[in-house]
């Protein structure tokens, strides 16, 4: 059975000397987060992901969820008290307005403690994570009495919430969704439709459920600007907060699915259910996407938190497993073969891992500081510059951390060989979990699209601009430390291919769209590749540093400039292949009608 | 649910066409083959296929095979008629010895027919499939009269045939197996000991089951030098060829697994069961690695028949499907969207796999046409030119045609969106599935360390030089052709890169082994390149041909040369990248204590 070890000292390590969030303790958001603060929440957490959640991964997966005749939905085994625990601890609300009950705590600090449930069970973290896309669109767009209404239950987790979108004939193209919303005399609204794929969408965990859901008012705009959005609660809110009657949405089926089988995922029916509009008419889709960019900077971390764990795993058994001898002699000559550890390649798939889950890691923590930035920053132009950077950076993280998340997953199941076939032994499960991450939320070629059709133009090309401009700065800096050279280098030449990528775009994407489109998923890689080189010459620079103060910690920092190093020399070079892809054009894609595939 | 259409028309291209196999009538094995009956019989194969085994294979993954308390396995519902109906069509005897029952068809038939049964459904292809490797095995190795007492019952398919490698502790490194054979009076063995991971160990297709099992003689020296293998059958086989005692060799528990459910995978404990040498004493190893090599070939061919089923399927769905427009402007405005296919991305997926399960499709026939000539071509030296090619090509073709099979069956799963992870739909069947490829008959890794450390180096490199002339002769054969420009350009540069790579193992890995293990995956992988490439270009030399003599079937190979090109602008440039981490080295990747992963 796997286990789970939380890498706190890796995210001290990030937030505390790479980040460095102390220098902006000026800040209110920052102002409390000390290292020591910031150590002691993390310990505390890993505790209860290590020891409450990690234990449940694989028998919820065996078990799954169980729908009942009456609509109701039952979690597996032990989920309950989990939760319970989960919500008395306040881990639900560590980055929540204080105004409603939340800790008001930095997102770095949410996105460590994200990371670690969902290494410890993917399942059980979609509860409170989709909770936490529902109540950021309330805070945005909800009225104060909404606010004031549901905030603080789903924030003290006493209450969960959903996100209502696809439709089994829609999923990517909400134009087409057909749920309607017709008005009450009393200023609600009636729900009437079927929504599908539903994570959470039922379950026995919390006392009410707080759905949002994207449908259609009677004199709705065809298409995406014809949708609005409301709020449907499972049961009734009585003006005192208490819970009042049974609303008209029910649980049509739970989904069989490949993976995630301790989360419910259902076909919720609205039968005239009572809703209430957040925000405005036929603007829902700016609301939706509130949620949704919460939800994927939450799924990316999802991407490298199933590698991560899974990677945990595979060097456990590398390091115990005994088959074979080292080629360049026995490393284990009293022993009938050495560890598996020893061999070249074994030690590839481990490294391809390591590498980009920590590079991953550095990018989403930075990203979870711009986020604190671009609310809270005394300066407008730096509050502009890191919207500008985590809206570019987040189709790149949700797409190409799940991409490699799912393949690191399966090659950390290889190195089990036949065992990791084998379901007892846990590391098939996270392939099938962490397959859903490269889908949900928006599928990663929508994510390509994202990042070249509205990231890269918006403005006039200026997020993409300031991102260069920032790894150049960077990079100069370091240049004149050679001891740096291995990072500088390789992220020079990354960094170029991605210019130039960029530049081909600019040139060939207004002429022909398709060229757009063709060179999305690769150019998406490429990006990648150059926010995960970024981050390891940063975290280079910190290890220098440290080492060059003299450090009584020098193996740590000596690991990091190792295992960077790889992700230079070995993995950063496919941004040549990736070039070569997007400057090849799309008449080949767009040559064969399609009755010829 | 899936459906499967059988690609006959691009088989017989392959078959009649590209490789034109009637160029060798004049040998025996080859004689009977002529284009209309290769055209009859894959006709045939097709419907048993299409019509019995596909519409088996969801199912059987939902049943999947149930172990009594007798130690009986049970397959699933439809299993034993559709086998019925297998082996009365002789679907199972296509290649082998006529002598002794077999058809004495060319593999290539044998492999169109395995990939068609693959595709439609692999946990069914398994049972003969496993045979064919154990009959291999009596075929090469077997006394006569073992030959007479197995080979015309494995071959009708009454009997199935099992191999018996893995034990809990030693999978990879045989060397450490604990099965015991210790002599009887009759000359016989008495085997005792546990074999883990025995596909189609246990079933009810077949009247008797011919377990090919790896044990230790009392005398053995240790390691790979002391083992033997032993025929143990089920029932034992009275002199009259009738089933005699139950030989003492239970199924002790099938495994749960994460896929190929309808296979039985069982522990089978073997308990002084009888057993009788077959080769020589401590020779084992030999006879297995002739089972294996028929199995690696034939595992090959499972990554790309789920690679193909798979899609099909995804190619359906993105013509039904609508959901958003073209970039280029609506492509079916009567409809409330397009379909799916018109978007560049979905297409760079399909693409994808379109041309490398083309490509793959007929390295794997080039090979089969290859095993025939190997043994049957009346020059030695071509003899042992196709024994060479075929020595050098099988760990690759097993080892990127998977890993890419386990890719392409995910990106076409990817094509469905969120219905693609609902167990009903039946695309996350094909990954699960596709997975085991990667795993079982020597991990991927071992694959690419039997490329570079036996196989490039063996008779001085002989067959890797030969490769390379045979890719030069062709290349410059189409280089007079300037509409092969396309083709030859990539491929010289692919296989410059080859020849780079292979240069550099030649000169690193002497003086530290390291570099041949952390080089080989990636080596691997450059090598398939260079194979799929050089397919292309012989198919596309085929099609212009085709194309100048006015062929009435101009689409066919107008398409053909479009998806080429597509492999060979868009998949062949990553030999640049491959080549980069190859030449990185091996410091970077032993850098780390094994402590500190």
């Amino acid at each position: 059975m796997p286990t789970y070890r939380a890498p706190t000292k890796d995210m001290n390590f990030i937030i505390n000397e790479v980040l460095n969030i102390g220098k902006y303790s000026n800040l209110p958001v920052f102002s409390e987060a000390t290292p020591d603060l910031i150590a002691a929440i993390l310990e505390e957490g890993a505790k209860i992901c290590e020891n409450e959640l990690a234990p449940l991964n694989h028998s919820g997966d065996q078990e799954g969820c169980t729908r009942h005749d009456d609509s109701s939905v039952t979690t597996p085994k032990g989920f309950k008290e989990a939760y319970q625990k989960f919500t008395e601890g306040g881990w639900g609300s560590l980055t929540d307005d204080p105004k409603y009950g939340g800790q008001g705590l930095p997102h770095v600090i949410g996105f460590a403690m994200e990371e670690m449930m969902v290494s410890a069970n993917m399942a059980f973290a979609m509860y409170p994570g989709l909770s936490a896309g529902a109540r950021a669109a309330i805070t945005i767009d909800g009225t104060d009495e909404q606010k004031q209404t549901y905030l603080p239950k789903m924030i003290s987790g006493e209450w969960t919430g959903t996100m209502n979108l696809t439709e089994a004939h829609c999923g990517t193209d909400l134009g087409m969704l057909r749920t309607k919303a017709e008005p009450n005399d009393d200023g609600s609204y009636a729900i009437t439709g079927s929504k599908i794929f539903i994570s959470a969408g039922e379950h026995d965990l919390a006392d009410n459920i707080i759905h949002l859901v994207l449908a259609r008012l009677p004199d709705a705009p065809k298409g995406v600007k014809g949708i609005s959005l409301f709020i449907v609660p499972k049961f009734l809110v009585n003006d005192d907060g208490s819970l009042g009657e049974r609303n008209a949405v029910l649980c049509g089926s739970i989904e069989e699915k490949m993976g995630i089988h301790a989360n419910s995922t259902c076909v919720l029916n609205y039968d005239g259910a009572k809703g209430f509009l957040i925000g405005e008419p036929h603007k829902g889709l700016r609301s939706m996407f509130i949620m949704m960019n919460a939800a994927r900077l939450g799924v990316a971390v999802q991407g490298y938190g199933q590698s991560e764990v899974a990677y945990q795993n595979a060097v456990d058994y590398a390091k115990d497993r005994i088959q074979g001898r080292s080629l360049s002699g026995p490393k284990a000559p009293d022993k009938a073969a050495d560890p598996i550890i020893v061999h070249p390649d074994v030690r590839r798939n481990l490294l391809n891992a390591k590498s980009f889950n920590e590079g991953a890691r550095a990018a989403a923590f930075w990203c979870a500081m711009l986020v604190d930035l671009s609310h809270g920053s005394e300066s407008e132009k730096q509050r502009e510059w890191a919207d500008d950077i985590v809206g570019l950076l987040t189709p790149v993280m949700k797409g190409v951390f799940t991409d490699r998340g799912f393949e690191y997953a399966a090659s950390s199941q290889q190195v089990y060989g036949g065992h990791g076939y084998i379901q007892e032994w846990g590391m098939e499960q996270f392939v099938r979990d962490a397959r859903i991450t490269q889908i949900y939320e928006g599928a990663n070629g929508i994510q390509a699209l994202d990042l070249v059709g509205r990231k890269l133009p918006a403005n006039g090309g200026r997020a993409v601009q300031r991102f260069f401009k920032h790894v150049m700065t960077i990079v100069a800096d370091c240049k004149t430390n050679e001891k740096l050279a291995d990072f500088t280098g390789p992220l020079e030449k990354a960094s170029a291919d991605l210019q130039t990528a960029t530049m081909w775009l600019m040139q060939n994407a207004m002429q022909n769209p398709d060229n757009a489109g063709a060179a999305s998923t690769p150019y998406m890689h490429l990006f990648g590749h150059v926010l995960i080189g970024l981050q390891w010459l940063e975290m280079a620079k910190t290890s220098v540093e440290k080492l060059e103060e003299g450090s009584d910690d020098a193996t740590f920092y000596e690991n990091k400039l190792a295992t960077g190093r790889y992700y230079m020399k070995r993995r950063l070079p496919e941004t040549k292949a990736l070039l070569a892809e997007i400057e090849a054009g799309s008449a080949d894609v767009m040559a064969l009608d399609a009755a010829n595939f």
